[in-house]
Parts: C-alpha cells; structure tokens; sequence
C-alpha cells in the first residue's frame, strides 16, 4: 500500500502512525474517499471544500497547501485507485481536549477499487441500529465512524449490498456508506442531515446538476414510509457512484431513469 | 514514552501504528486509562471487566492473556504513572464492517501523573455542547470521543477545570472526563447512563463501597435542577479519584463528608 504521512513517503504501513494521535485515541480529525481515475482526483474541489468545512468545525488548522501537494504526489503512481485521505488534529496534547493550536497530521494511502459488482441495482435491509442525533457534528465525515462498523457488522448475507439506517427518532438519515434519494411524483427528494449523516461529495453532486438542469429536487426530513413510496430509489457514494436501489424486504423497484439520467449528467 | 504494541516494544512512537489500523480509521475501538500506584494498577479487574466488556459489546476479540502479560511488562517499568491500554478491532479489512474474525490491536502506552493540582475542589462550567444519545454505545469508554474533545475545546479559562455535559434531550450525563454524583436528602445519586456517557471505573467503585456500607444510594435519571439543589457535588476519574465540587456559576458547595468518607474507603 503506498501511503504518506505528512508529505513523507511510508516505508513501513505497519509501522507510521504515532502512538499518541489524536486520530487514534479519539477520532478526533475527518477523512475522505476519493476516486482517482485517468490520474485525477474525481470531485476534487468538493473533497476539498468538504474537508475544510470539516476542520472549520472541529476547530482543526486545514493543511491546504500541504494537502494538494500530497495529492498531487499519490495520483502520479496510481490511474485508478480510491484514495483515502485522513486529516487529525495531531498528536499527543492534554487528554481530551489537545493543545490549543496543533499541527494537523495528513495521512494518504491509495487502496486498489473495489471489485466490480455482478449486477447494478442494490439489494438493501433496515439496519437495526439506529444513529444518534447531534447537530454538532451532523454532516461532517469525522472519524467517530462507530455507529456505521455496528450497522455493517449485522448482517453477513452476501445477496445484502447495503443497510438503510434512520435515526433515533425513525428519520431516514441515508445507507451505512452513502446518502439516500428518492423519486416522489417527480420530485427528487434526500433526508436533509440536519441532526446526523454525513453529507456526501457524490450527494453534493447530484444536488448541482439537479439544480442546474432545474429538476424538482428537496432536502427535507424523510421517513421510512417515504422510501415504501417512491417510484425509484438510490444510493450515492463518490467511489461507486450512482447505484439504483431493487430491492427492500418484499418492496421492489426497477432501476429508474433519474438515476441512469443523473449518471449521464454526472458522467460517472 | 514507553509503549508496547501487540506485546513489542515501541522504538518509535512517532512511527508505530499501522496506517489502516481500524481505531484510527473509524474509532472502532476501545480504552482504559488506569492509574499505576507503587507498580501496580489500581481497579486492575475493574479496568479487564470494563475492556471486556466493551469487546463483547463491538463484537471484538478480547485479547484476555495477551493483555495482563502486556499489562505486567508495563507495570515492572513504572511505580506511579498513567496507563493508558488501547484495543482496536484489528489492521484493515473491508470497509467499515472489516472482516468476520480479525485479529485485535494492542496498544499500552505509560504517561506521567498529571502535576497535582494547586487546590481540591472543582469549579466547573455547563458545556455548550450536549451528548448524542445511542442506547447501543452508551456506557463504552470507545474510541469516538469527538464530543468530549469539542466539549472540553469550549472553554480556556485556568480557572474552570471541568465541564458537566447534558444530553440531547437536556438529561445530565457527567463531566466531560467523569461520572458526576450528588448527595440529595442524605441520599448519593448519579445519572443512570443508558443513552449515553461512560460508565467509569471510579464510578463503579463508588457504587460497589455504598452497597457494602449500606449508604442509600441509586442509579437514575438526573436534570440540572438535581444538580442545583444537592447538597454535595463531585466527580470521579480513575486518575482523579474523587473530587469535589465547589462552584458551578453561582452555585457553590462546601466539600462534603460523602466524598471524604468514599475516598477514605477507597484509600484514594
């Protein structure tokens, strides 16, 4: 695996984070996972612009300048590839709260794309667990990612593609590695993450062209009825894309045209 | 810093973990930060049975011999230090789920006891931030600590030294780096934590010496006017032990006999 920690090259994966960062002992930074293809980042700016919002947040220093450097060094060994970005705090620091001003720690390693999947449309389930609501950190791909290991960890069927996941209140908040649309009379509609959820880069693009070619589109809180129905459904992820959702329980779905449209205009 | 992984001594601190360690990754883990006093850790069972606990919860491996042989080799280099013990889910794997059976990560690490503290008594604040609720991770000392770490980032005054922290709903839940307990109407009282916090170490011990000694005592829902209308306040750490509370806003409190009494029966 060719990773960099910190614009230096790791000669060891198995040995490269410090024993005291704050990624480690909290979760205390954000990540990324982006796809490169042809040599570049996809969705660049938005990976960007999504992590600075992130380290405004956290009270995090972005490391801008660093950070594209790093990148430009890992899409010049890899066409295609799936990056993954992870920015902490720092190291070490007094307990929770770290010292006031902390050099950020970048960590970049390329992993090989996932396997192509036999058939396009997903076969989904309810996870069980239900994601805690805090506005605080609603949005933000932080690194306090526990919730979603739960909810993958419940089923192990290999027919299952992805969990649906609502909140403690029964809100839909998205899939456990994507965020959710459906099509209600025409109008394209995804839960707007005010209370959990992370606002994905792939959703953000959806949400652009949506808007640029004036299809009706909401965010707005949804629920589990909602999905029940929708005309079409899916689910977006930067690496995977735009994948129509089949199946649910005894619910079924064909893979819709505002999806295949929204890939066209996306060109994924 | 001295630091053991998986039983190795570290020779690097800065370059010790692995880059796709799951604790880093998604905070898919968890801690305990145990006190060594005259070469021994205090509440050692306490401390496995808590870890162990926690494991059983994430559906980790508990590294159970592994540990205390760790733990051993750790305490022949220290007579009075911080211990803190890590367990990750393991190194990699696919995604946030990881694979069915991996093997877990274990990282100790010795810090020096904080300076002493120039008075007893704590001044605390309200933190602005409030707790998620999640049943389901409620009461783990687990690695997403995101909201103790922005909690305790509110505020920079020296002479504030703890935070109480409410939950979404406006229930309190502790202190950011505790468990609170009040005395009301002769009787000890704190929060019952089944929608969130940390169900401390320290806290249990109080618990346990209260039964033994027939001090009335419950585990329950508690608000801030509970809290305002107690007689004595204080908080509990593993490091700490127990400190009273003296000043909350405008409120103030004697140190009480309770938390003299406890710490007596605990040889604190």
């Amino acid at each position: 695996m060719k990773a960099l920690l910190n614009g230096v090259e790791v000669q060891d994966a198995a040995h490269a984070v410090a024993v005291d960062d704050r990624g480690l002992a909290y979760g205390d930074g954000l990540f990324e996972t982006a796809l490169i293809r042809d040599g570049a980042v996809r969705f660049l700016d938005a990976h960007l612009e999504r992590l600075r919002h992130g380290c405004d947040r956290l009270d995090i220093e972005f490391p801008h300048a660093a950070l594209l450097e790093d990148i430009h060094t890992m899409c010049s060994s890899a066409q295609s590839a799936v990056l993954k970005i992870i920015v902490t705090r720092g190291t070490g620091g007094r307990g929770y709260r770290g010292d006031v001003a902390m050099a950020a720690n970048r960590l970049l390693a390329l992993h090989a794309l996932p396997a192509h999947e036999s058939h396009n449309g997903l076969v989904v389930r309810w996870c069980d667990l239900r994601l805690s609501r805090n506005a605080t950190l609603a949005g933000l791909k932080h690194l306090n990612r526990l919730e979603q290991v739960l909810a993958q960890r419940e089923w192990r069927e290999q027919d299952i593609d992805e969990g649906l996941m609502l909140d403690t209140e029964g809100e839909l908040v998205g899939a456990t590695a994507g965020n959710v649309f459906i099509v209600r009379h025409g109008t394209l509609l995804t839960p707007d993450l005010r209370f959990c959820g992370v606002r994905g880069v792939m959703r953000e693009q959806v949400l652009r062209v949506a808007a640029e070619r004036q299809l009706p589109c909401n965010e707005e809180p949804l629920w589990p009825h909602d999905l029940e129905e929708a005309s079409e459904v899916f689910v977006t992820n930067a690496i995977r894309g735009i994948r129509p959702v089949v199946a649910l329980e005894d619910r079924r779905w064909r893979a819709g045209p505002i999806a295949e449209q929204l890939s066209v205009m996306l060109k994924l």
